[in-house]
């Protein structure tokens, strides 16, 4: 292959390191006004009344937005259920909750006058813990629920709907019979984990800029999802998709973020008030108070053989959902779905609950409920092989599925070799050579951990469309949805193009995200740009090949089976002719472009309950040598060793960047990041409390393993990836703390004074 | 119909008159410069050396752009040959010609240091005239041109070309034998005439703002031409087309000023120099030495029986097409080929030549050589009259063409009844009842007069394309790459695509014009937009209009046949379902979209030399009553009647003024407007020195009679329109003003000074 396989020169790399990448940040529009929202400061009251009098009158201020003027069409969105407001109007649910906005000449009056509008609340009692908001008589967040949608992603399982209730979502998956497995076990190990809530942290927070022209309405955005964002605003006002335009601009980060509607309802709705394109971008504390993950408790109940073999596991999965669904239920029913681990067990019972507090909305990110559930059963293997007293990568040896078979009845057999993954892992760390925690001397203790892990990757549900265009100069422009959101995928997705034309990739271009023109394409997310949006592409280049084909066929004289083409020249016997001279002979008195279109969705397989299919498995398997100060509690990974199946790595590069940005906000998590409430306010929402990784924390020994099984549904066997590399980093660094230390912490973060405590606790 | 015919409201008024219409001068991009440029002070030199090391020193500025650090591909371009450059390299040739450009942080600091370029110029001869420039041993403006190109528009004749001449381009037609024709005939007439070189005068003089982000080059930019401006931007810095975006916001005002490279070429290059966006703005006084009308001279030379009827015509017309020939060659086709008006007559010979000067480069000029030689056969045919003793009227009722006979053997024949059309503006002016101009007392006479013009209408040799999408909740947009230059042509588009897929126009949008997305269209001119991009729009919506029905066949379970759309709902039996419902039931899985296309070209004819008929006939007939002032020479247009053939008003308001705004255009020809040059230098090509005519210029009495014939090759028998009323404004008013003081001007504008002189004169 000649495009493909190559780490070639990232084709947005140049820009953005010159500081020439357009982001929605850098938009002046003439007459732009800036927004600014007031949000509340109680975690859940009803709003009596709203009165912006002061805050209209600072000069400077071209409108105030409230309940009292909202004027739109729908109030009322979100992807499983509409329980989510452009801005409140009966109540506020959480410390954060959009009340009102204003716009203004700048950002100063803007935020000057945001403090003169005045809430008056009557404060309601709240719930803010999974246990407050299921206790008897726990106040509801929502006091009902209408028009819930199908998720979509469930396979072989049952939505139940609990009415009256704090719970949003309950997934329920089953095979077997887990009474009679765990009657059969030989001996049974029950052990809860927990899993903090955490912020996505893109460099880029929310922002948008909406500008109403006449009656089309224009939003830039930083959006993964610029087509559901039409679909909601269309709705919310009322206007036809021809009206709405959503263009996306380079976005600095997403990982799950920026799905749906953030900052753009408002912004749109201000513009149309004044006239006046409306700039509304969120600080980074704001993004604190937007979204965020799902904290996590799993109870994990296993049923095993004398000889270490599983027969049956029950999990329950409560993940604290916050105050508005979002892609809560869709994030529950994957961590229920992949809660029992990638590992042979006959029987299995999993619930797996979203939950309503008056907290922070939580929803998709990065992992999509996989670390969460990754870090229950690894932790949990490991658990029970040292009560077996058996060695936790024998243990793994003897459950893990092989390639070929079932993860779940009906679904996608496993794609991939895990063993042997794993066994490169434990060679890479050295694991038979592995340091004793008790002959560790001094203070500082060292261990060595290892978790395999594995999600349904792909999404599903999803159609993919993209479009090739070849002009009459024989250049080639791809179109496609996805958003380059960080990972690089636009200019794999050239390189497909590249490949399938037998062209020079310096001839194509990808062209910008707009929703006038770019085919439809359900939202960037679930590690899925290359496997399924992958595949779109690959059929709009084949398409626009075959067509030009015809063209040189008809230029050659050739019969359309002996056309070659090569390094983009069209060959047949002894003539060589360029793309840009066939294109402009064929094409000699219409000047014609040739358009190949590529269409792509997983099939639905209507043996399956929810039938849909996974796409791939995507892996995360990993190592960690950890070093522990006793005397300080800190723990710091000395080495690390990650390892996925890719499949086929389209741009190899860019594959290991993102395996190893994916392992680093696995470490963020095992290490370093929750979100801090006090009550209901967030108090470490902010860029100087809230403790991400840093590159003094990446282990100084560091590692990507990226294997290339061929078994993907993408290009060339790709698969998707990106995310397989979080899943094991807590469990592993959990495992290596206990190796080390001799204690077992089944929550993360590992923070220094939570071990510190589990060190010299009696 | 539903929405054609009728005049809905603009779609683009709102925004236009609530100021939110984005112009390409409204553009902000981050870090963006603004760029001067500085012009020749001297209409031919040698260019020897460029000093820009002072200019290079001014605080502020950015990067200072020359032959000398060009660094392009090809420094060569236009759309005849390739006889202009970016920059001068070698010579300039007029006065204003581009010799170097700067880009500073603000428009201040590029202004202060354009000035302080050095450019040591060594002069040589110049010719300003046709006449010096066809003097024997003239200085050449260009010692060589190569790669000529095909203007593609002749018809039935040839071209000549002329070594080491200024003649850039010579057109021949001939038909019969005018010598044998002149010895048939009983009187032989020889007149010759003189129209004016002008302005365009678009609100919005010539801008673009160029950006290099990476390789990918985005030009915003009011060009009529966006398509050959990427073309010709591609070749200049040897780029594929897939990296060279041209997007074209709103345009105030083209008229032809705005075809090909103007601002972009230097724009470009200063943006790659600088790593930055570059804006390009000329002031209107550099608009003025960009392009202008081409000059004419026009001699004809008609013999004719002696009951009047015209038996030979001979045409010999010069336009002065100035240092550059940009559109001229074409335009001097056109003027050559309808040099002998719309009238009967055996034998023709007309020879049509551009001629280079050292002045502003002459092109495309609304009317497009078709009110030069209008002029000429108009006041001719009077004049003719006048030494026959009879009837102007009558004169061209004995010679008009009917409908149906041939303008020229082999061309479409003529669609419209002209005959009919004279009697319709004779009767409106009271040409009956018509003042004599000595009976007129005091010191201000009336008179009237009268013209009948006549130019091919809808260019030729232009692919058009369009596409119609319907997205999946029924709506519809609209992709075209006509531009919308203030003439109403994306509202008539619309209409006709709401009608072809009977939806109401409120679901219908019009999508940007953006060279990456939207279907290829050669340009904005000739009258052409609806009466040939109309049919590409036409067939776009009726292929999306067959996709719709096959949708809507299979949802409702009905025969294909038998299916009716009407107003956004199919209908079928007792079913009524909205086109919302139809798209999404029958897309459900794939939330799919509709895309029509639609690509229309004239025919070439193998019979006719040069041969691609004419779309159609685009006529202006017009009456005027004017008022002389004897003691000032001030002549005014007391009634003025306009009449011309639309086939069929898509949208009737728009039609009118269309119309009414040529007229006026024509107004500014006869009475005021010409660009005045002492020696090289144009001394009046600024806003306040250059006369348009005003809204107290506008006759008290003004009406348009627009026919609908039916016989245009557009949608519902649409012609295009917007050039004809220009034709026949400057001989009427001639004529008029020979009926009210017995004196032939031969030349226009009828400025006091000449009509005075005229009247006053032995």
């Amino acid at each position: 292959m000649t495009a493909v396989g190559i780490s070639i020169r990232r084709i947005d790399g140049t820009e953005k390191v010159a500081g020439q990448a357009l982001y929605t940040g850098d938009l002046h529009l003439p007459g732009m006004a800036i927004a600014k929202v007031l949000r509340s400061p109680v975690a859940h009251a009803r709003i009596r009344g709203i009165d912006a009098t002061k805050a209209r009158a600072v000069p400077g201020v071209l409108a105030v937005l409230t309940r009292d003027n909202l004027n739109v069409a729908s109030n009322a969105f979100g992807a499983y259920v509409r329980d989510q407001q452009i801005l409140a109007t009966e109540r506020v649910r959480y410390v954060g909750d959009m009340v009102a906005a204003v716009a203004a000449i700048d950002d100063a009056v803007a935020a000057e006058a945001v403090k003169l509008i005045e809430v008056d609340y009557d404060e309601l009692p709240a719930v803010y813990s999974v246990e407050e908001a299921l206790a008897d008589e726990a106040p509801l967040v929502h006091e009902k629920l209408e028009n819930r949608k199908d998720p979509g992603y469930g396979r072989g399982g049952t939505h139940i709907v609990h009415e009256r209730s704090n719970i949003c979502f309950h997934f329920r998956h089953e095979r077997g019979d887990v009474e009679s497995g765990f009657r059969e076990a030989d001996q049974i190990f029950e052990d809860s984990f927990y899993f903090p809530s955490a912020q996505h942290y893109p460099m880029e927070p929310h922002i948008c800029v909406a500008q109403f022209e006449g009656d089309v309405l224009t939003v830039w955005s930083a959006t993964q999802s610029p087509f559901p964002v039409r679909q909601e605003l269309a709705r919310v006002f009322g206007l036809p998709f021809s009206a709405v335009r959503v263009i996306v601009p380079y976005v600095g980060g997403g990982y799950g973020a920026k799905s749906g509607i953030k900052t753009e309802g408002i912004a749109a709705c201000l513009s149309r008030m004044i006239g006046r394109p409306v700039k509304l971008a969120f600080g980074a504390d704001e993004t604190f108070k937007t979204i965020c993950q799902p904290r996590a408790k799993i109870t994990l109940k296993t049923g095993v053989k004398k000889d270490g073999t599983f027969v049956a596991r029950r999990c329950d999965v409560y993940l604290n959902g916050g105050a508005y669904a979002n892609s809560g239920p869709s994030v529950t029913e994957k961590a229920g779905y992949r809660a029992h681990g990638p590992y042979r067990i006959p029987h299995v019972l999993t619930n797996a609950y979203s939950v309503y507090t008056n907290t922070v909305p939580a929803g998709a990110f990065r992992g999509f409920g996989g670390p969460q559930v990754a870090f229950a059963y690894e932790s949990h293997i490991d658990m029970i092989a040292e009560r077996l007293g058996v060695d936790p990568f024998e243990l793994r040896m003897k459950n893990l599925l092989d390639q070929g078979e079932n993860f779940s009845p009906g679904d996608t057999p496993i794609d991939c070799d895990l063993k042997a993954g794993l066994k490169n892992v434990a060679q890479a760390i050295g694991w038979d050579a592995r340091p004793n925690g008790q002959k560790n001397s001094g203070s500082k203790k060292i261990g060595i951990g290892i978790a395999t892990a594995m999600k349904d990757g792909g999404g599903t549900n999803k159609p993919a469309n993209a479009a090739v265009t070849i002009f009459n100069d024989g250049s080639v422009l791809l179109s496609t949805g996805s958003v380059e959101i960080g990972q690089g995928m636009r200019t794999a997705f050239l390189q497909v193009v590249a490949e399938e034309l037998s062209v020079p990739p310096e001839k194509v271009r990808v062209a910008a995200l707009d929703t006038h023109y770019t085919p439809f394409d359900k939202g960037t997310n679930a590690s899925s740009a290359t496997s399924i949006m992958g595949q779109a592409v690959q059929k709009a280049a084949r398409d626009a090949r075959r067509q030009f084909l015809e063209a040189a066929s008809a230029v050659l004289k050739a019969p359309v089976g002996e056309v070659g083409l090569e390094n983009g020249v069209a060959v047949y016997g002894e003539q060589k002719v360029s793309f840009r001279e066939i294109m402009q002979r064929n094409f000699r008195d219409s000047e014609g472009e040739i358009r190949g279109r590529g269409y792509f969705k997983v099939g639905k397989d209507e043996n399956v309950p929810l039938g849909y299919p996974s796409p791939f498995w995507e892996i995360g398997l990993g190592a960690a040598e950890v070093e522990v100060d006793t005397e300080t509690g800190e723990v710091k990974v000395l080495r690390y060793v990650s390892l996925t199946d890719a499949g086929k790595m389209i741009h190899p590069l860019q594959c290991h960047a993102q395996d190893e940005g994916a392992a680093v906000f696995g470490l963020g998590q095992a290490l370093f990041e929750d979100l801090v409430y006090q009550g209901g306010e967030l108090i470490n929402g902010s860029l100087i409390d809230y403790r991400l990784p840093r590159f003094d924390d990446v282990p100084p020994a560091f590692k990507t393993f990226i294997m290339e099984g061929g078994g993907g549904p993408g290009p060339y066997g790709a698969k998707g990836m990106g995310e397989g590399g979080i899943l094991p980093v807590a469990p592993a660094v959990a495992n290596a703390v206990f190796a080390a230390v001799g204690k077992r912490l089944q929550a993360v973060p590992l923070t220094p004074g939570i071990v510190w405590e589990a060190i010299n606790k009696r």
